[in-house]
């Protein structure tokens, strides 16, 4: 992968924030499986078990911990 | 996701900030499962499901970690 | 749930805020959860399953870090 | 519970801390089933799986972030 | 492991660190097992579990914020 | 245990803080199971589960957080 896909942690709303890290979480996932065949056919296994959800969500609420720092909350 | 969901961290209250992480970890799963009528037919399955109920309340303290830091903890 | 169950993170002690990290735990699984008759029913499971008492002891570390950190670790 | 278990987080070495974070790991646990009984029956259960045994060193490597965060790392 | 391979936490860019943070949870598992014949055979395994690819996600995660902590975010 | 075995956090290098990380979290299992004969009774089981080697280079992940702190991440 040798294109830019993260050029800064800093977003100009929260919500852009989450939403910056929801991406980290799905890139985080295409190194370990960059065949997007692949990744299309588990997507409906994960998408409809709860477990996998929720364990999605957890990724995200971790990748968020890091933004949300790196933007000192968006405190101002 | 186009809509205004998350304008804000800060909150008045610890409690209202729990809230929120509440709604960060729903969040987390809607965009990766935007289908609320799959959403509304795996209910019953985690909130039955010890496992499942304990991972959601992982996903909420991690959120909330975010949050409390982001409101310096409510302490004045 | 409009009752007000957390006014404050600060404790007077480490071991209160422990407790302290246990009912933010708890909660987390009411939000998701909130039929007292269901969770009843699922007590029993959980509090005899090895794995499960794992998980809830690592909600409860990640929810103690938060607090922790709000009473700057009780070091006065 | 009312006895006093953790007064402190401060601990003289990073090893005493250490073993501080398996206390608040048990802990954790024993709030969840404080039945001695249960607990003695369990214990050979998780300490002969592999998975209890990683998700146990987890909760510690958890709480230790906490115990060594209020120790300012023993750095001096 | 006696060649040096993390010489520093410090990259040019945010996409370099998490690179960065690929190569520490690869490591992680080096470490635990260091047959290349065995990793190679466990591959295919992990890279079609929906399952095993959050989780390997959620790894990626922490050791990112390792690493965006190092760099304070790149900030500037 | 009695012995001293992490009379500090501190290390030279990344690369050596990386390597504490992986003693702490394999303290943190033998604190649960000391018995050296299960553990190596084990250790095939983990070793060639991909599940529990990415559990793994997870607790390793949380642990070098710690130690990463304690060494201001060797920014100098």
């Amino acid at each position: 992968m040798t294109d830019t896909w993260l050029p800064t942690l800093i977003t100009d709303t929260p919500q852009a924030g989450f939403e910056l890290a929801i991406t980290l979480s799905r890139r985080g996932v295409k190194y370990t499986q960059p065949d997007p065949e692949v990744l299309k056919k588990l997507r409906p296994v994960y998408a409809e078990s709860a477990d996998a959800l929720i364990a999605s969500s957890q990724v995200v609420a971790i990748n968020f911990q890091t933004i949300a720092a790196a933007n000192d909350y968006w405190r101002k």
